[in-house]
């Protein structure tokens, strides 16, 4: 049997494609043939430093050429890449450095000083390699055992030759935060990666015209590439043949630059950093006419969406966790629509939904007995998922791992309702949906409804128990008191009731005014916070 | 580990696309919907009928979407599909049927005549089921256990559950003819009919505009179901959610039709079956313009794909073998190009060569040592390639199967050249080609040349042994006496040398004058039979 490895994605470029451009910044421009001798000479160093199959290298730098030759030269040797979220703090980063057993580091100089900081905690690590950017190092108590392009130079072997191996073999791992404890490794076999190439590949590639990948495209990543391998997509871009650019650090200057000079069509990145892009393009007059952008991470607001798409950037959302390689749907429209059409309400509300499951995804939404919800646009359930390349389970974490994969499909923990035509729209996560009288009932859905009353500045919904309910919705609400009246809410509630917005169990919502809402260091309301303080005063 | 199997095809269709209409003829249109509910009583009408996992269960229908249901039911089942090429002799068709040992026929009544004829060989077919088409039985000797119809009809399961099992398990057989010994039966897994599914799905849908299939096509077989899954095609159709139309026994004016009714856009097919419809088109003044099709095969003449461009219609030729699964190139253009810029000389010679390798498809060409030649466009080899789902080997025939895969390559017999671009043309058979002094020298390109020699009716070129050179090409020549002359013959060997078209060892040909040239039952050269004739008298 054959086995699908990495190293297959560059059957087809190399021979087909080979002259065609990888670009750094405005600094560098190598062809897919150098960035594959670069490869093979990686490998070379690997053996020459002797390293094992197995063994866990981290990566450290902002999005560039070295980093793509990372995702292929280090799991190709049969050796473990693993992308360190630098966004983390320096405690974090010594705990993920350390607990996945990571025996080399190869680091942008940027970040010297944050290793610098860490260096004796770190317990496992015999080796930095520095990675400069052809500026002069900063002075620095790292010993450093060589720099990347002499690293790289000293082998000359333009066709290393790697091995096949078992595909189940280890290719990456990555750490996710979420609001408790430690954070948790997320690793995917070669088998994994590929298979997710190929049905987001096709996915992206497949509409008619619009929302879609191409050959002729010109590829440039908006999401670090630590982040659940920037979506997967440096592997389907390589796969296509496509000319890739990679922007190092984001900088808005530096970003628009490329995106007209390099002609860059496809991008990827959360709503932060389209809108930052938006802005600039204006105040700068570039004309962004042309370029596509998968928008995900969070949801894509319908707002921005509009803005973009009057700025002719064919913009479009998609949904995943870092447990599914990431891509799970993409919200493509069925039918090949004309810029005008995709301003109408409904195609701009399916444009920022999550989308419609990509290729071999089964995408259920479940009660808590694991029973398939209706597809009826309304009904909500867990997302729950299946398909050939999610995560086994988390790094050393047997616990974690079977909750994911209780009762056999992998829980993202996300509520949700899927139309006829398949279209998933998150409502909710599930630890902050209010279970009323069995019904879930979306917390998000009823904070939106109360947005829209007079008076109302900032609000919040709970659940609190409830004797007879089980849980019944509290809403935290600031007010300004000259204009708020709590019969205006209760006019809204029935409203939105009416024209089916939300459920009608939002009747039994209480209300409560408070001085101010609890958030999150990054400016999210913090309903943990929320429900330990008011839980139990109902 | 989860294992990748057709019944995870479903999955988007069903949930993205459930209303998209499976046609047949212009007797039957029901919903993806409606075919899953049917392919669910297949599996209960096979497990109340005992049927075991591994069975191998024949199919013998025209192009329908009773075919499509085998096509998923049988091997979903873990039952393995036996497409029979009902175009064989009736002692091929009792060979093939037992070498499979098939335990049921599904019958077309079409075909009632040729299993009766049969009957008493067929040493392992317990049952018979037998397909419609709504028109009453002819009188038979043969004895069916059901009708298909009512066969699934006694089934009310619309989700049969079909198990999860191993993705090596085989799914489904056939058999292909070689010029000699009996059929070889090639047989592939669910593994490998889903990566190849992928892959050419993938390279189907990636282009920017044309050579491709996309989301909004309506999808339609041209060749018959029983050829190598109708090139994967069917299953890629599904997976895509477009509508399919299946036209029944092959009938142009049916086939225009359907075209024009249903509004097809994409087919695939051989050579003749294009020209029969571009006349029919012509003749009836049906407009195909918008009409893409991919023709394998044989190869695709130029002047056929000129006229076919002419009329609208976006064809281009493909190029893999029953043992290939069967997609290994595709003749896409690199740059999108308008329908003018198409009929250039260089572009006409692109969409007819036999294209470029699909992802994953690593494809050489060597010499007899395997030594991988230049990707320069002359350079000659014979192509041999790995890829995922390549078949392991010939049912039952180690022997073939060794030399199949000879030094870990499929070996294609077929003799290429690769440009820089990735382009593959097919130039001989490696059992046609004469070796020169160690080097491959096409016998084709040599007949193309003298084709062009004034007075030259027929050509083929053969080679014999000779003590220099180790064998020299022969031309045997049907000639007009009164307008030939053999230094004309030399001239345009010249020129054509000149020009680079053919190997300077064209110089070494010796020319021998006949009556006739033998050819075989199809009509193609003889070659063998020339050699056999030929070879000891140079």
């Amino acid at each position: 049997m054959s086995p699908l490895l990495l190293k297959q994605l560059w059957h087809t470029p190399l021979a087909n494609a080979s002259d065609q451009e990888i670009v750094y910044r405005d600094q560098l421009r190598l062809s897919y043939r150098q960035v594959y001798a670069r490869i093979s000479q990686f490998g070379a160093a690997l053996a020459a430093s002797g390293f094992r199959r197995g063994e866990v290298i981290a990566v450290m730098d902002h999005d560039s050429h070295r980093y793509l030759e990372c995702y292929f030269a280090i799991p190709m040797y049969g050796a473990v890449m693993m992308t360190v979220n630098t966004k983390l703090t320096p405690a974090q980063i010594a705990y993920t450095l350390n607990h996945s057993g990571a025996s080399m580091v190869l680091l942008h100089a940027d970040f010297i000083p944050v290793i610098e900081n860490i260096r004796t905690e770190l317990s496992n690590i015999q080796k930095f390699i520095v990675m400069a950017d052809g500026a002069p190092l900063p002075s620095t108590s790292l010993q450093f055992a060589d720099e990347y392009e002499s690293w790289l130079a000293d082998r000359i072997d333009n066709d290393f030759g790697f091995a096949d191996f078992d595909e189940n073999t280890r290719a990456t791992v990555f750490y996710t935060t979420g609001t408790t404890g430690a954070p948790k490794g997320v690793y995917y076999t070669h088998r994994q990666l590929m298979l997710h190439t190929l049905a987001a590949g096709m996915a992206l590639t497949a509409p008619a015209a619009r929302q879609r990948f191409h050959c002729e495209d010109v590829y440039m990543p908006l999401t670090p590439m630590f982040h659940v391998h920037a979506w997967g997509i440096p592997y389907i871009a390589t796969l296509l043949g496509v000319k890739q650019v990679y922007p190092g650090r984001y900088a808005p200057d530096m970003l628009l630059k490329l995106i007209r000079d390099e002609h860059v069509t496809f991008s990827h990145g959360v709503p932060t950093l389209l809108r930052m892009i938006l802005t600039a393009a204006q105040s700068s007059s570039v004309d962004l006419r042309g370029w596509k952008v998968v928008v995900g991470g969070s949801a894509l607001p319908q707002a921005l969406a509009k803005q973009a798409l009057e700025m002719g950037v064919d913009c479009f959302s998609g949904y995943g966790l870092s447990e599914t390689a990431p891509i799970l749907t993409l919200a493509q429209l069925n039918e090949c629509s004309s810029a005008q059409d995709q301003l109408a309400d409904d195609a701009l509300a399916t444009l920022c939904c999550a989308g419609r499951a990509i290729p071999l995804v089964d995408l259920r939404i479940v009660d808590d007995t694991m029973r398939p919800q209706l597809h009826d646009g309304h009904s909500s359930g867990e997302i729950v998922v299946r398909a050939p390349w999610l995560t086994q389970g988390y790094l050393d974490h047997a616990e974690a791992s079977a909750a994911l994969w209780q009762g056999g499909y992998l829980h993202t923990q996300d509520i949700g309702a899927i139309d006829r035509n398949g279209y998933l729209r998150i409502t909710d996560r599930l630890k902050d949906v209010i279970k009323v009288a069995g019904e879930w009932v979306s917390s998000l859905e009823l904070e939106n409804a109360l947005t829209l009353v007079t008076g109302i500045k900032e609000v919040a919904v709970i659940g609190v128990p409830d004797k007879r309910w089980g849980e019944r919705p509290l809403a935290l609400l600031v007010v300004d008191k000259a204009l708020f009246s709590e019969s205006a809410a209760h006019d809204q509630m029935r409203s939105s009731i009416e024209c089916g917005s939300i459920s009608k169990h939002a009747l039994l919502t209480q209300f409560k005014q408070v001085d101010t809402i609890a958030k999150t260091s990054v400016g999210k309301i913090d309903k943990k916070a929320l429900r330990a303080e008011h839980a139990a005063t109902p």
